[in-house]
């Protein structure tokens, strides 16, 4: 058996060593047209801030230990056709094309940063985004030597950089395009979010939000000013760009394999696409939400891996199914804790439920403990049916632990009055006596009338 | 309605108030032989400790917020008999007799340090347990001149004590009669837990185990030597039992209200005893495990405030049901988190399950984060249904994080299969990109043969 992968950072990666472990006989090529495989691009902004000093802690799997494992990996070579009824894949790198074979293909080409339409935004050299190794050591040697960073976005990993700036003594702007920074929260939790920042704000990053950058301008190829639509200027010495991602579906569309409604490759719950023998996994693929039964595209590192194994499997003849997503999500930015799973209120709407939410804002341990901090937990669920629909909390570290709390209740479809019944740990260090998360269920009961 | 409550800590000050919430024209009033309401008994080690200085921070409501919800509180007032047929209990307080009647009774007694058979064990004034106020003042106070204590049972409280104790500096003696420390746990996580302990061990404590306490020798109403049945004696400062507890059902049993086969008082889903119109709640009631169906005895604060709500929305007229417990816990020692839920893989074998158990031990982050710590997890499912049954968590605090992130799983019944899909937060600083949990559940499910 042949087994051709097209990308190798995260599904990629994991779908090669699973594959190569179930059939250890079997041909298993990576190609990619990134000069690294295998490596944890969520640690970037970790790497930036200086966390750990070498940059190759972010790889997880060499070249060299792919190769071990009887795994070939084509860096910088770029597929850039599918020939379905040969089975092939045309392949471009260093400037020559040639073609390699398949019996089973997995597509895992990722997702690229969405660069929006700003004047001149290919002119310069210090305008980055936050995907490859390259960028990582590219923006942190830049940093080293500039007093300010504009970052374009405040998504999670905005943020992320925002902290990395930040820590290492820039001034930062960073330009939201909505209303609120990091609107994938619901828009109370948002606002809590930059309040929060803003207490930790010494002078050295501001917020512009309903901003739109509307230009670059600047000499010797470097920005030195960014301009918004409303006519800000902002001196800077570098440009982050984090706007988003989208998926990387062009050889696949191309080749007729059929995309799904939200613009990534349609794959079933093997993680079949369309064409017999051709799986996607990872950013690249399209997911099932788990609460709302919608096809979505949240492209997380977490699932990447999952999707990545099931792929394998069933390439190597396995049954596996891949059940879907609920969107649980953590970060980290200047001490609070950002987590969500599930749908927010205004997703909740959307998918057609009829949404009933509440808020707790409640220490994260027994008030006499000391280090207690706070914990501000959303909780949303159908009115009508009293179906847990998801959750968002900010704040301490406990926070992630209420919303990983929340995730196996969303898997099983609970009720609010099923998980009223739940048996959370308590220690005056670890929990208030009534956990928050029970408090939540105990309000939500009454608004929704039982 | 007259209702009158019986012990005020954690359920009987919980019922009270809820009871004069939803009927604010009753009369409530709280009986209890103890000199404090409504205090935080698991907080007593963190103060003897040290994270706060006042011990009035133990106390959650104080007479005085009581009387100003319009609830009569009678400490040092014992009940001393439920008389049925009269609708009245028979209160001794300052040496005088009295009744009190009542329409709704609500038997919320606790239990009490179970006092293990020891020569001499009642004779001296520096032997103590952990339960009251005055038990966490007096501690304190003898703590200051001592250079020693010896702690008999090395249950969550004993281990408490034991880092209270250590980071006061003192020396200390920790005998415990069962082979390993902690036998609540399985015998592998025990045996961790004494390794992490003694990793954090700079000749300041020691732990005698399958040693049993069998006499105090003292001068001057002081234990000055615990002798064991070995032979070994150890000189000490101070004395306190950590022996476990057990439930005061006396006043109940005699009124004839029945008791479970775990010795506690029986009571439905609605916290109704066997006699109309009393209810039991807290560490003096009996519990139905969730995931064993079994009738049990897991006395905890957290359940006992959920109890105390429950009897008394029933007690009010108001249907609600208090579905039972999965035994889950945490708590702390030496920097060293200890959490569990659900049945050990010896109570499942108890419980008729056949147990199928893996142990994870990952680090509770990805390793190229600075403060990454060590988990070691154990998973326990049946090998027949694959259903999940319990979980023990040791390590940094991460190790919580999991426990309840199982708690909801077990709650639902779900399936080794069904949790294997679940969908937890990843970034860099929470977790590693493939869980502890989800690695368990990939391990269980080829030992279930899936």
């Amino acid at each position: 058996m042949n087994i051709l992968i097209i990308g190798g950072v995260a599904a990629g990666a994991k779908a090669a060593s699973k594959i190569k472990r179930l059939l250890p006989d079997s041909k298993v090529s990576i190609y990619t047209d990134d000069s690294h495989v295998s490596y944890s691009s969520c640690g970037i902004p970790y790497y930036v801030e200086g966390n750990f000093e070498d940059y190759q802690s972010l790889l997880v799997r060499s070249v060299e230990e792919f190769n071990s494992m009887g795994i070939d990996v084509y860096l910088k070579s770029k597929v850039i056709k599918i020939l379905i009824p040969q089975k092939q894949v045309l392949i471009c790198s260093n400037d020559s094309a040639h073609l390699a074979d398949y019996d089973k293909l997995i597509i895992a080409t990722g997702a690229r940063p969405i660069i929006p339409k700003i004047e001149n935004v290919a002119n310069f050299r210090n305008v980055y985004t936050v995907r490859k190794i390259e960028d990582a050591i590219n923006i942190k040697n830049k940093m080293q030597t500039v007093k300010h960073a504009t970052i374009i976005g405040s998504g999670y990993i905005g943020l992320e950089m925002l902290e990395a700036f930040v820590k290492n003594g820039l001034k930062v702007t960073v330009i939201e395009k909505n209303e609120k920074i990091i609107s994938i929260f619901d828009d109370d939790m948002s606002e809590l979010i930059m309040n929060r920042l803003n207490e930790e704000n010494l002078g050295n990053f501001e917020f512009l939000t309903g901003e739109i950058v509307s230009e670059f301008l600047g000499s010797n190829s470097e920005v030195h000013t960014v301009k918004t639509l409303s006519g800000k200027e902002i001196n800077t010495g570098m440009v982050v760009i984090c706007a988003g991602v989208i998926p990387n579906t062009e050889i696949a569309s191309e080749a007729g394999i059929v995309l799904g409604e939200s613009g990534s490759i349609k794959v079933n719950k093997l993680m079949q696409t369309s064409v017999e023998n051709i799986y996607a996994c990872g950013d690249c693929a399209e997911k099932r939400h788990i609460v709302s039964g919608r096809n979505v595209w949240i492209p997380l590192g977490s699932t990447a891996n999952k999707e990545g194994r099931c792929a394998a499997m069933n390439a190597a003849g396995i049954f596996e199914q891949f059940e879907g997503v609920l969107g649980s999500a953590v970060s980290r930015c200047m001490n609070t804790t950002m987590s969500m799973t599930g749908l927010t209120e205004k997703q909740a709407i959307v998918a057609g439920f009829n949404p009933v939410s509440v808020r707790v804002d409640k220490s994260d341990r027994v008030g006499y403990m000391p280090g207690a901090g706070e914990i501000y937990l959303k909780v949303i669920a159908d009115k009508v049916t009293g179906l847990l629909l998801g959750a968002q909390a900010i704040g301490s570290i406990g926070a992630d632990k209420r919303i990983n709390s929340l995730t196996p209740a969303l898997l099983a479809h609970m009720t609010v009055d099923e998980y009223s019944n739940n048996d959370l740990t308590y220690s005056p260090p670890y929990s208030t006596t009534i956990d928050p998360l029970l408090n939540a269920m105990q309000v939500l009961r009454s608004k929704i009338g039982k």
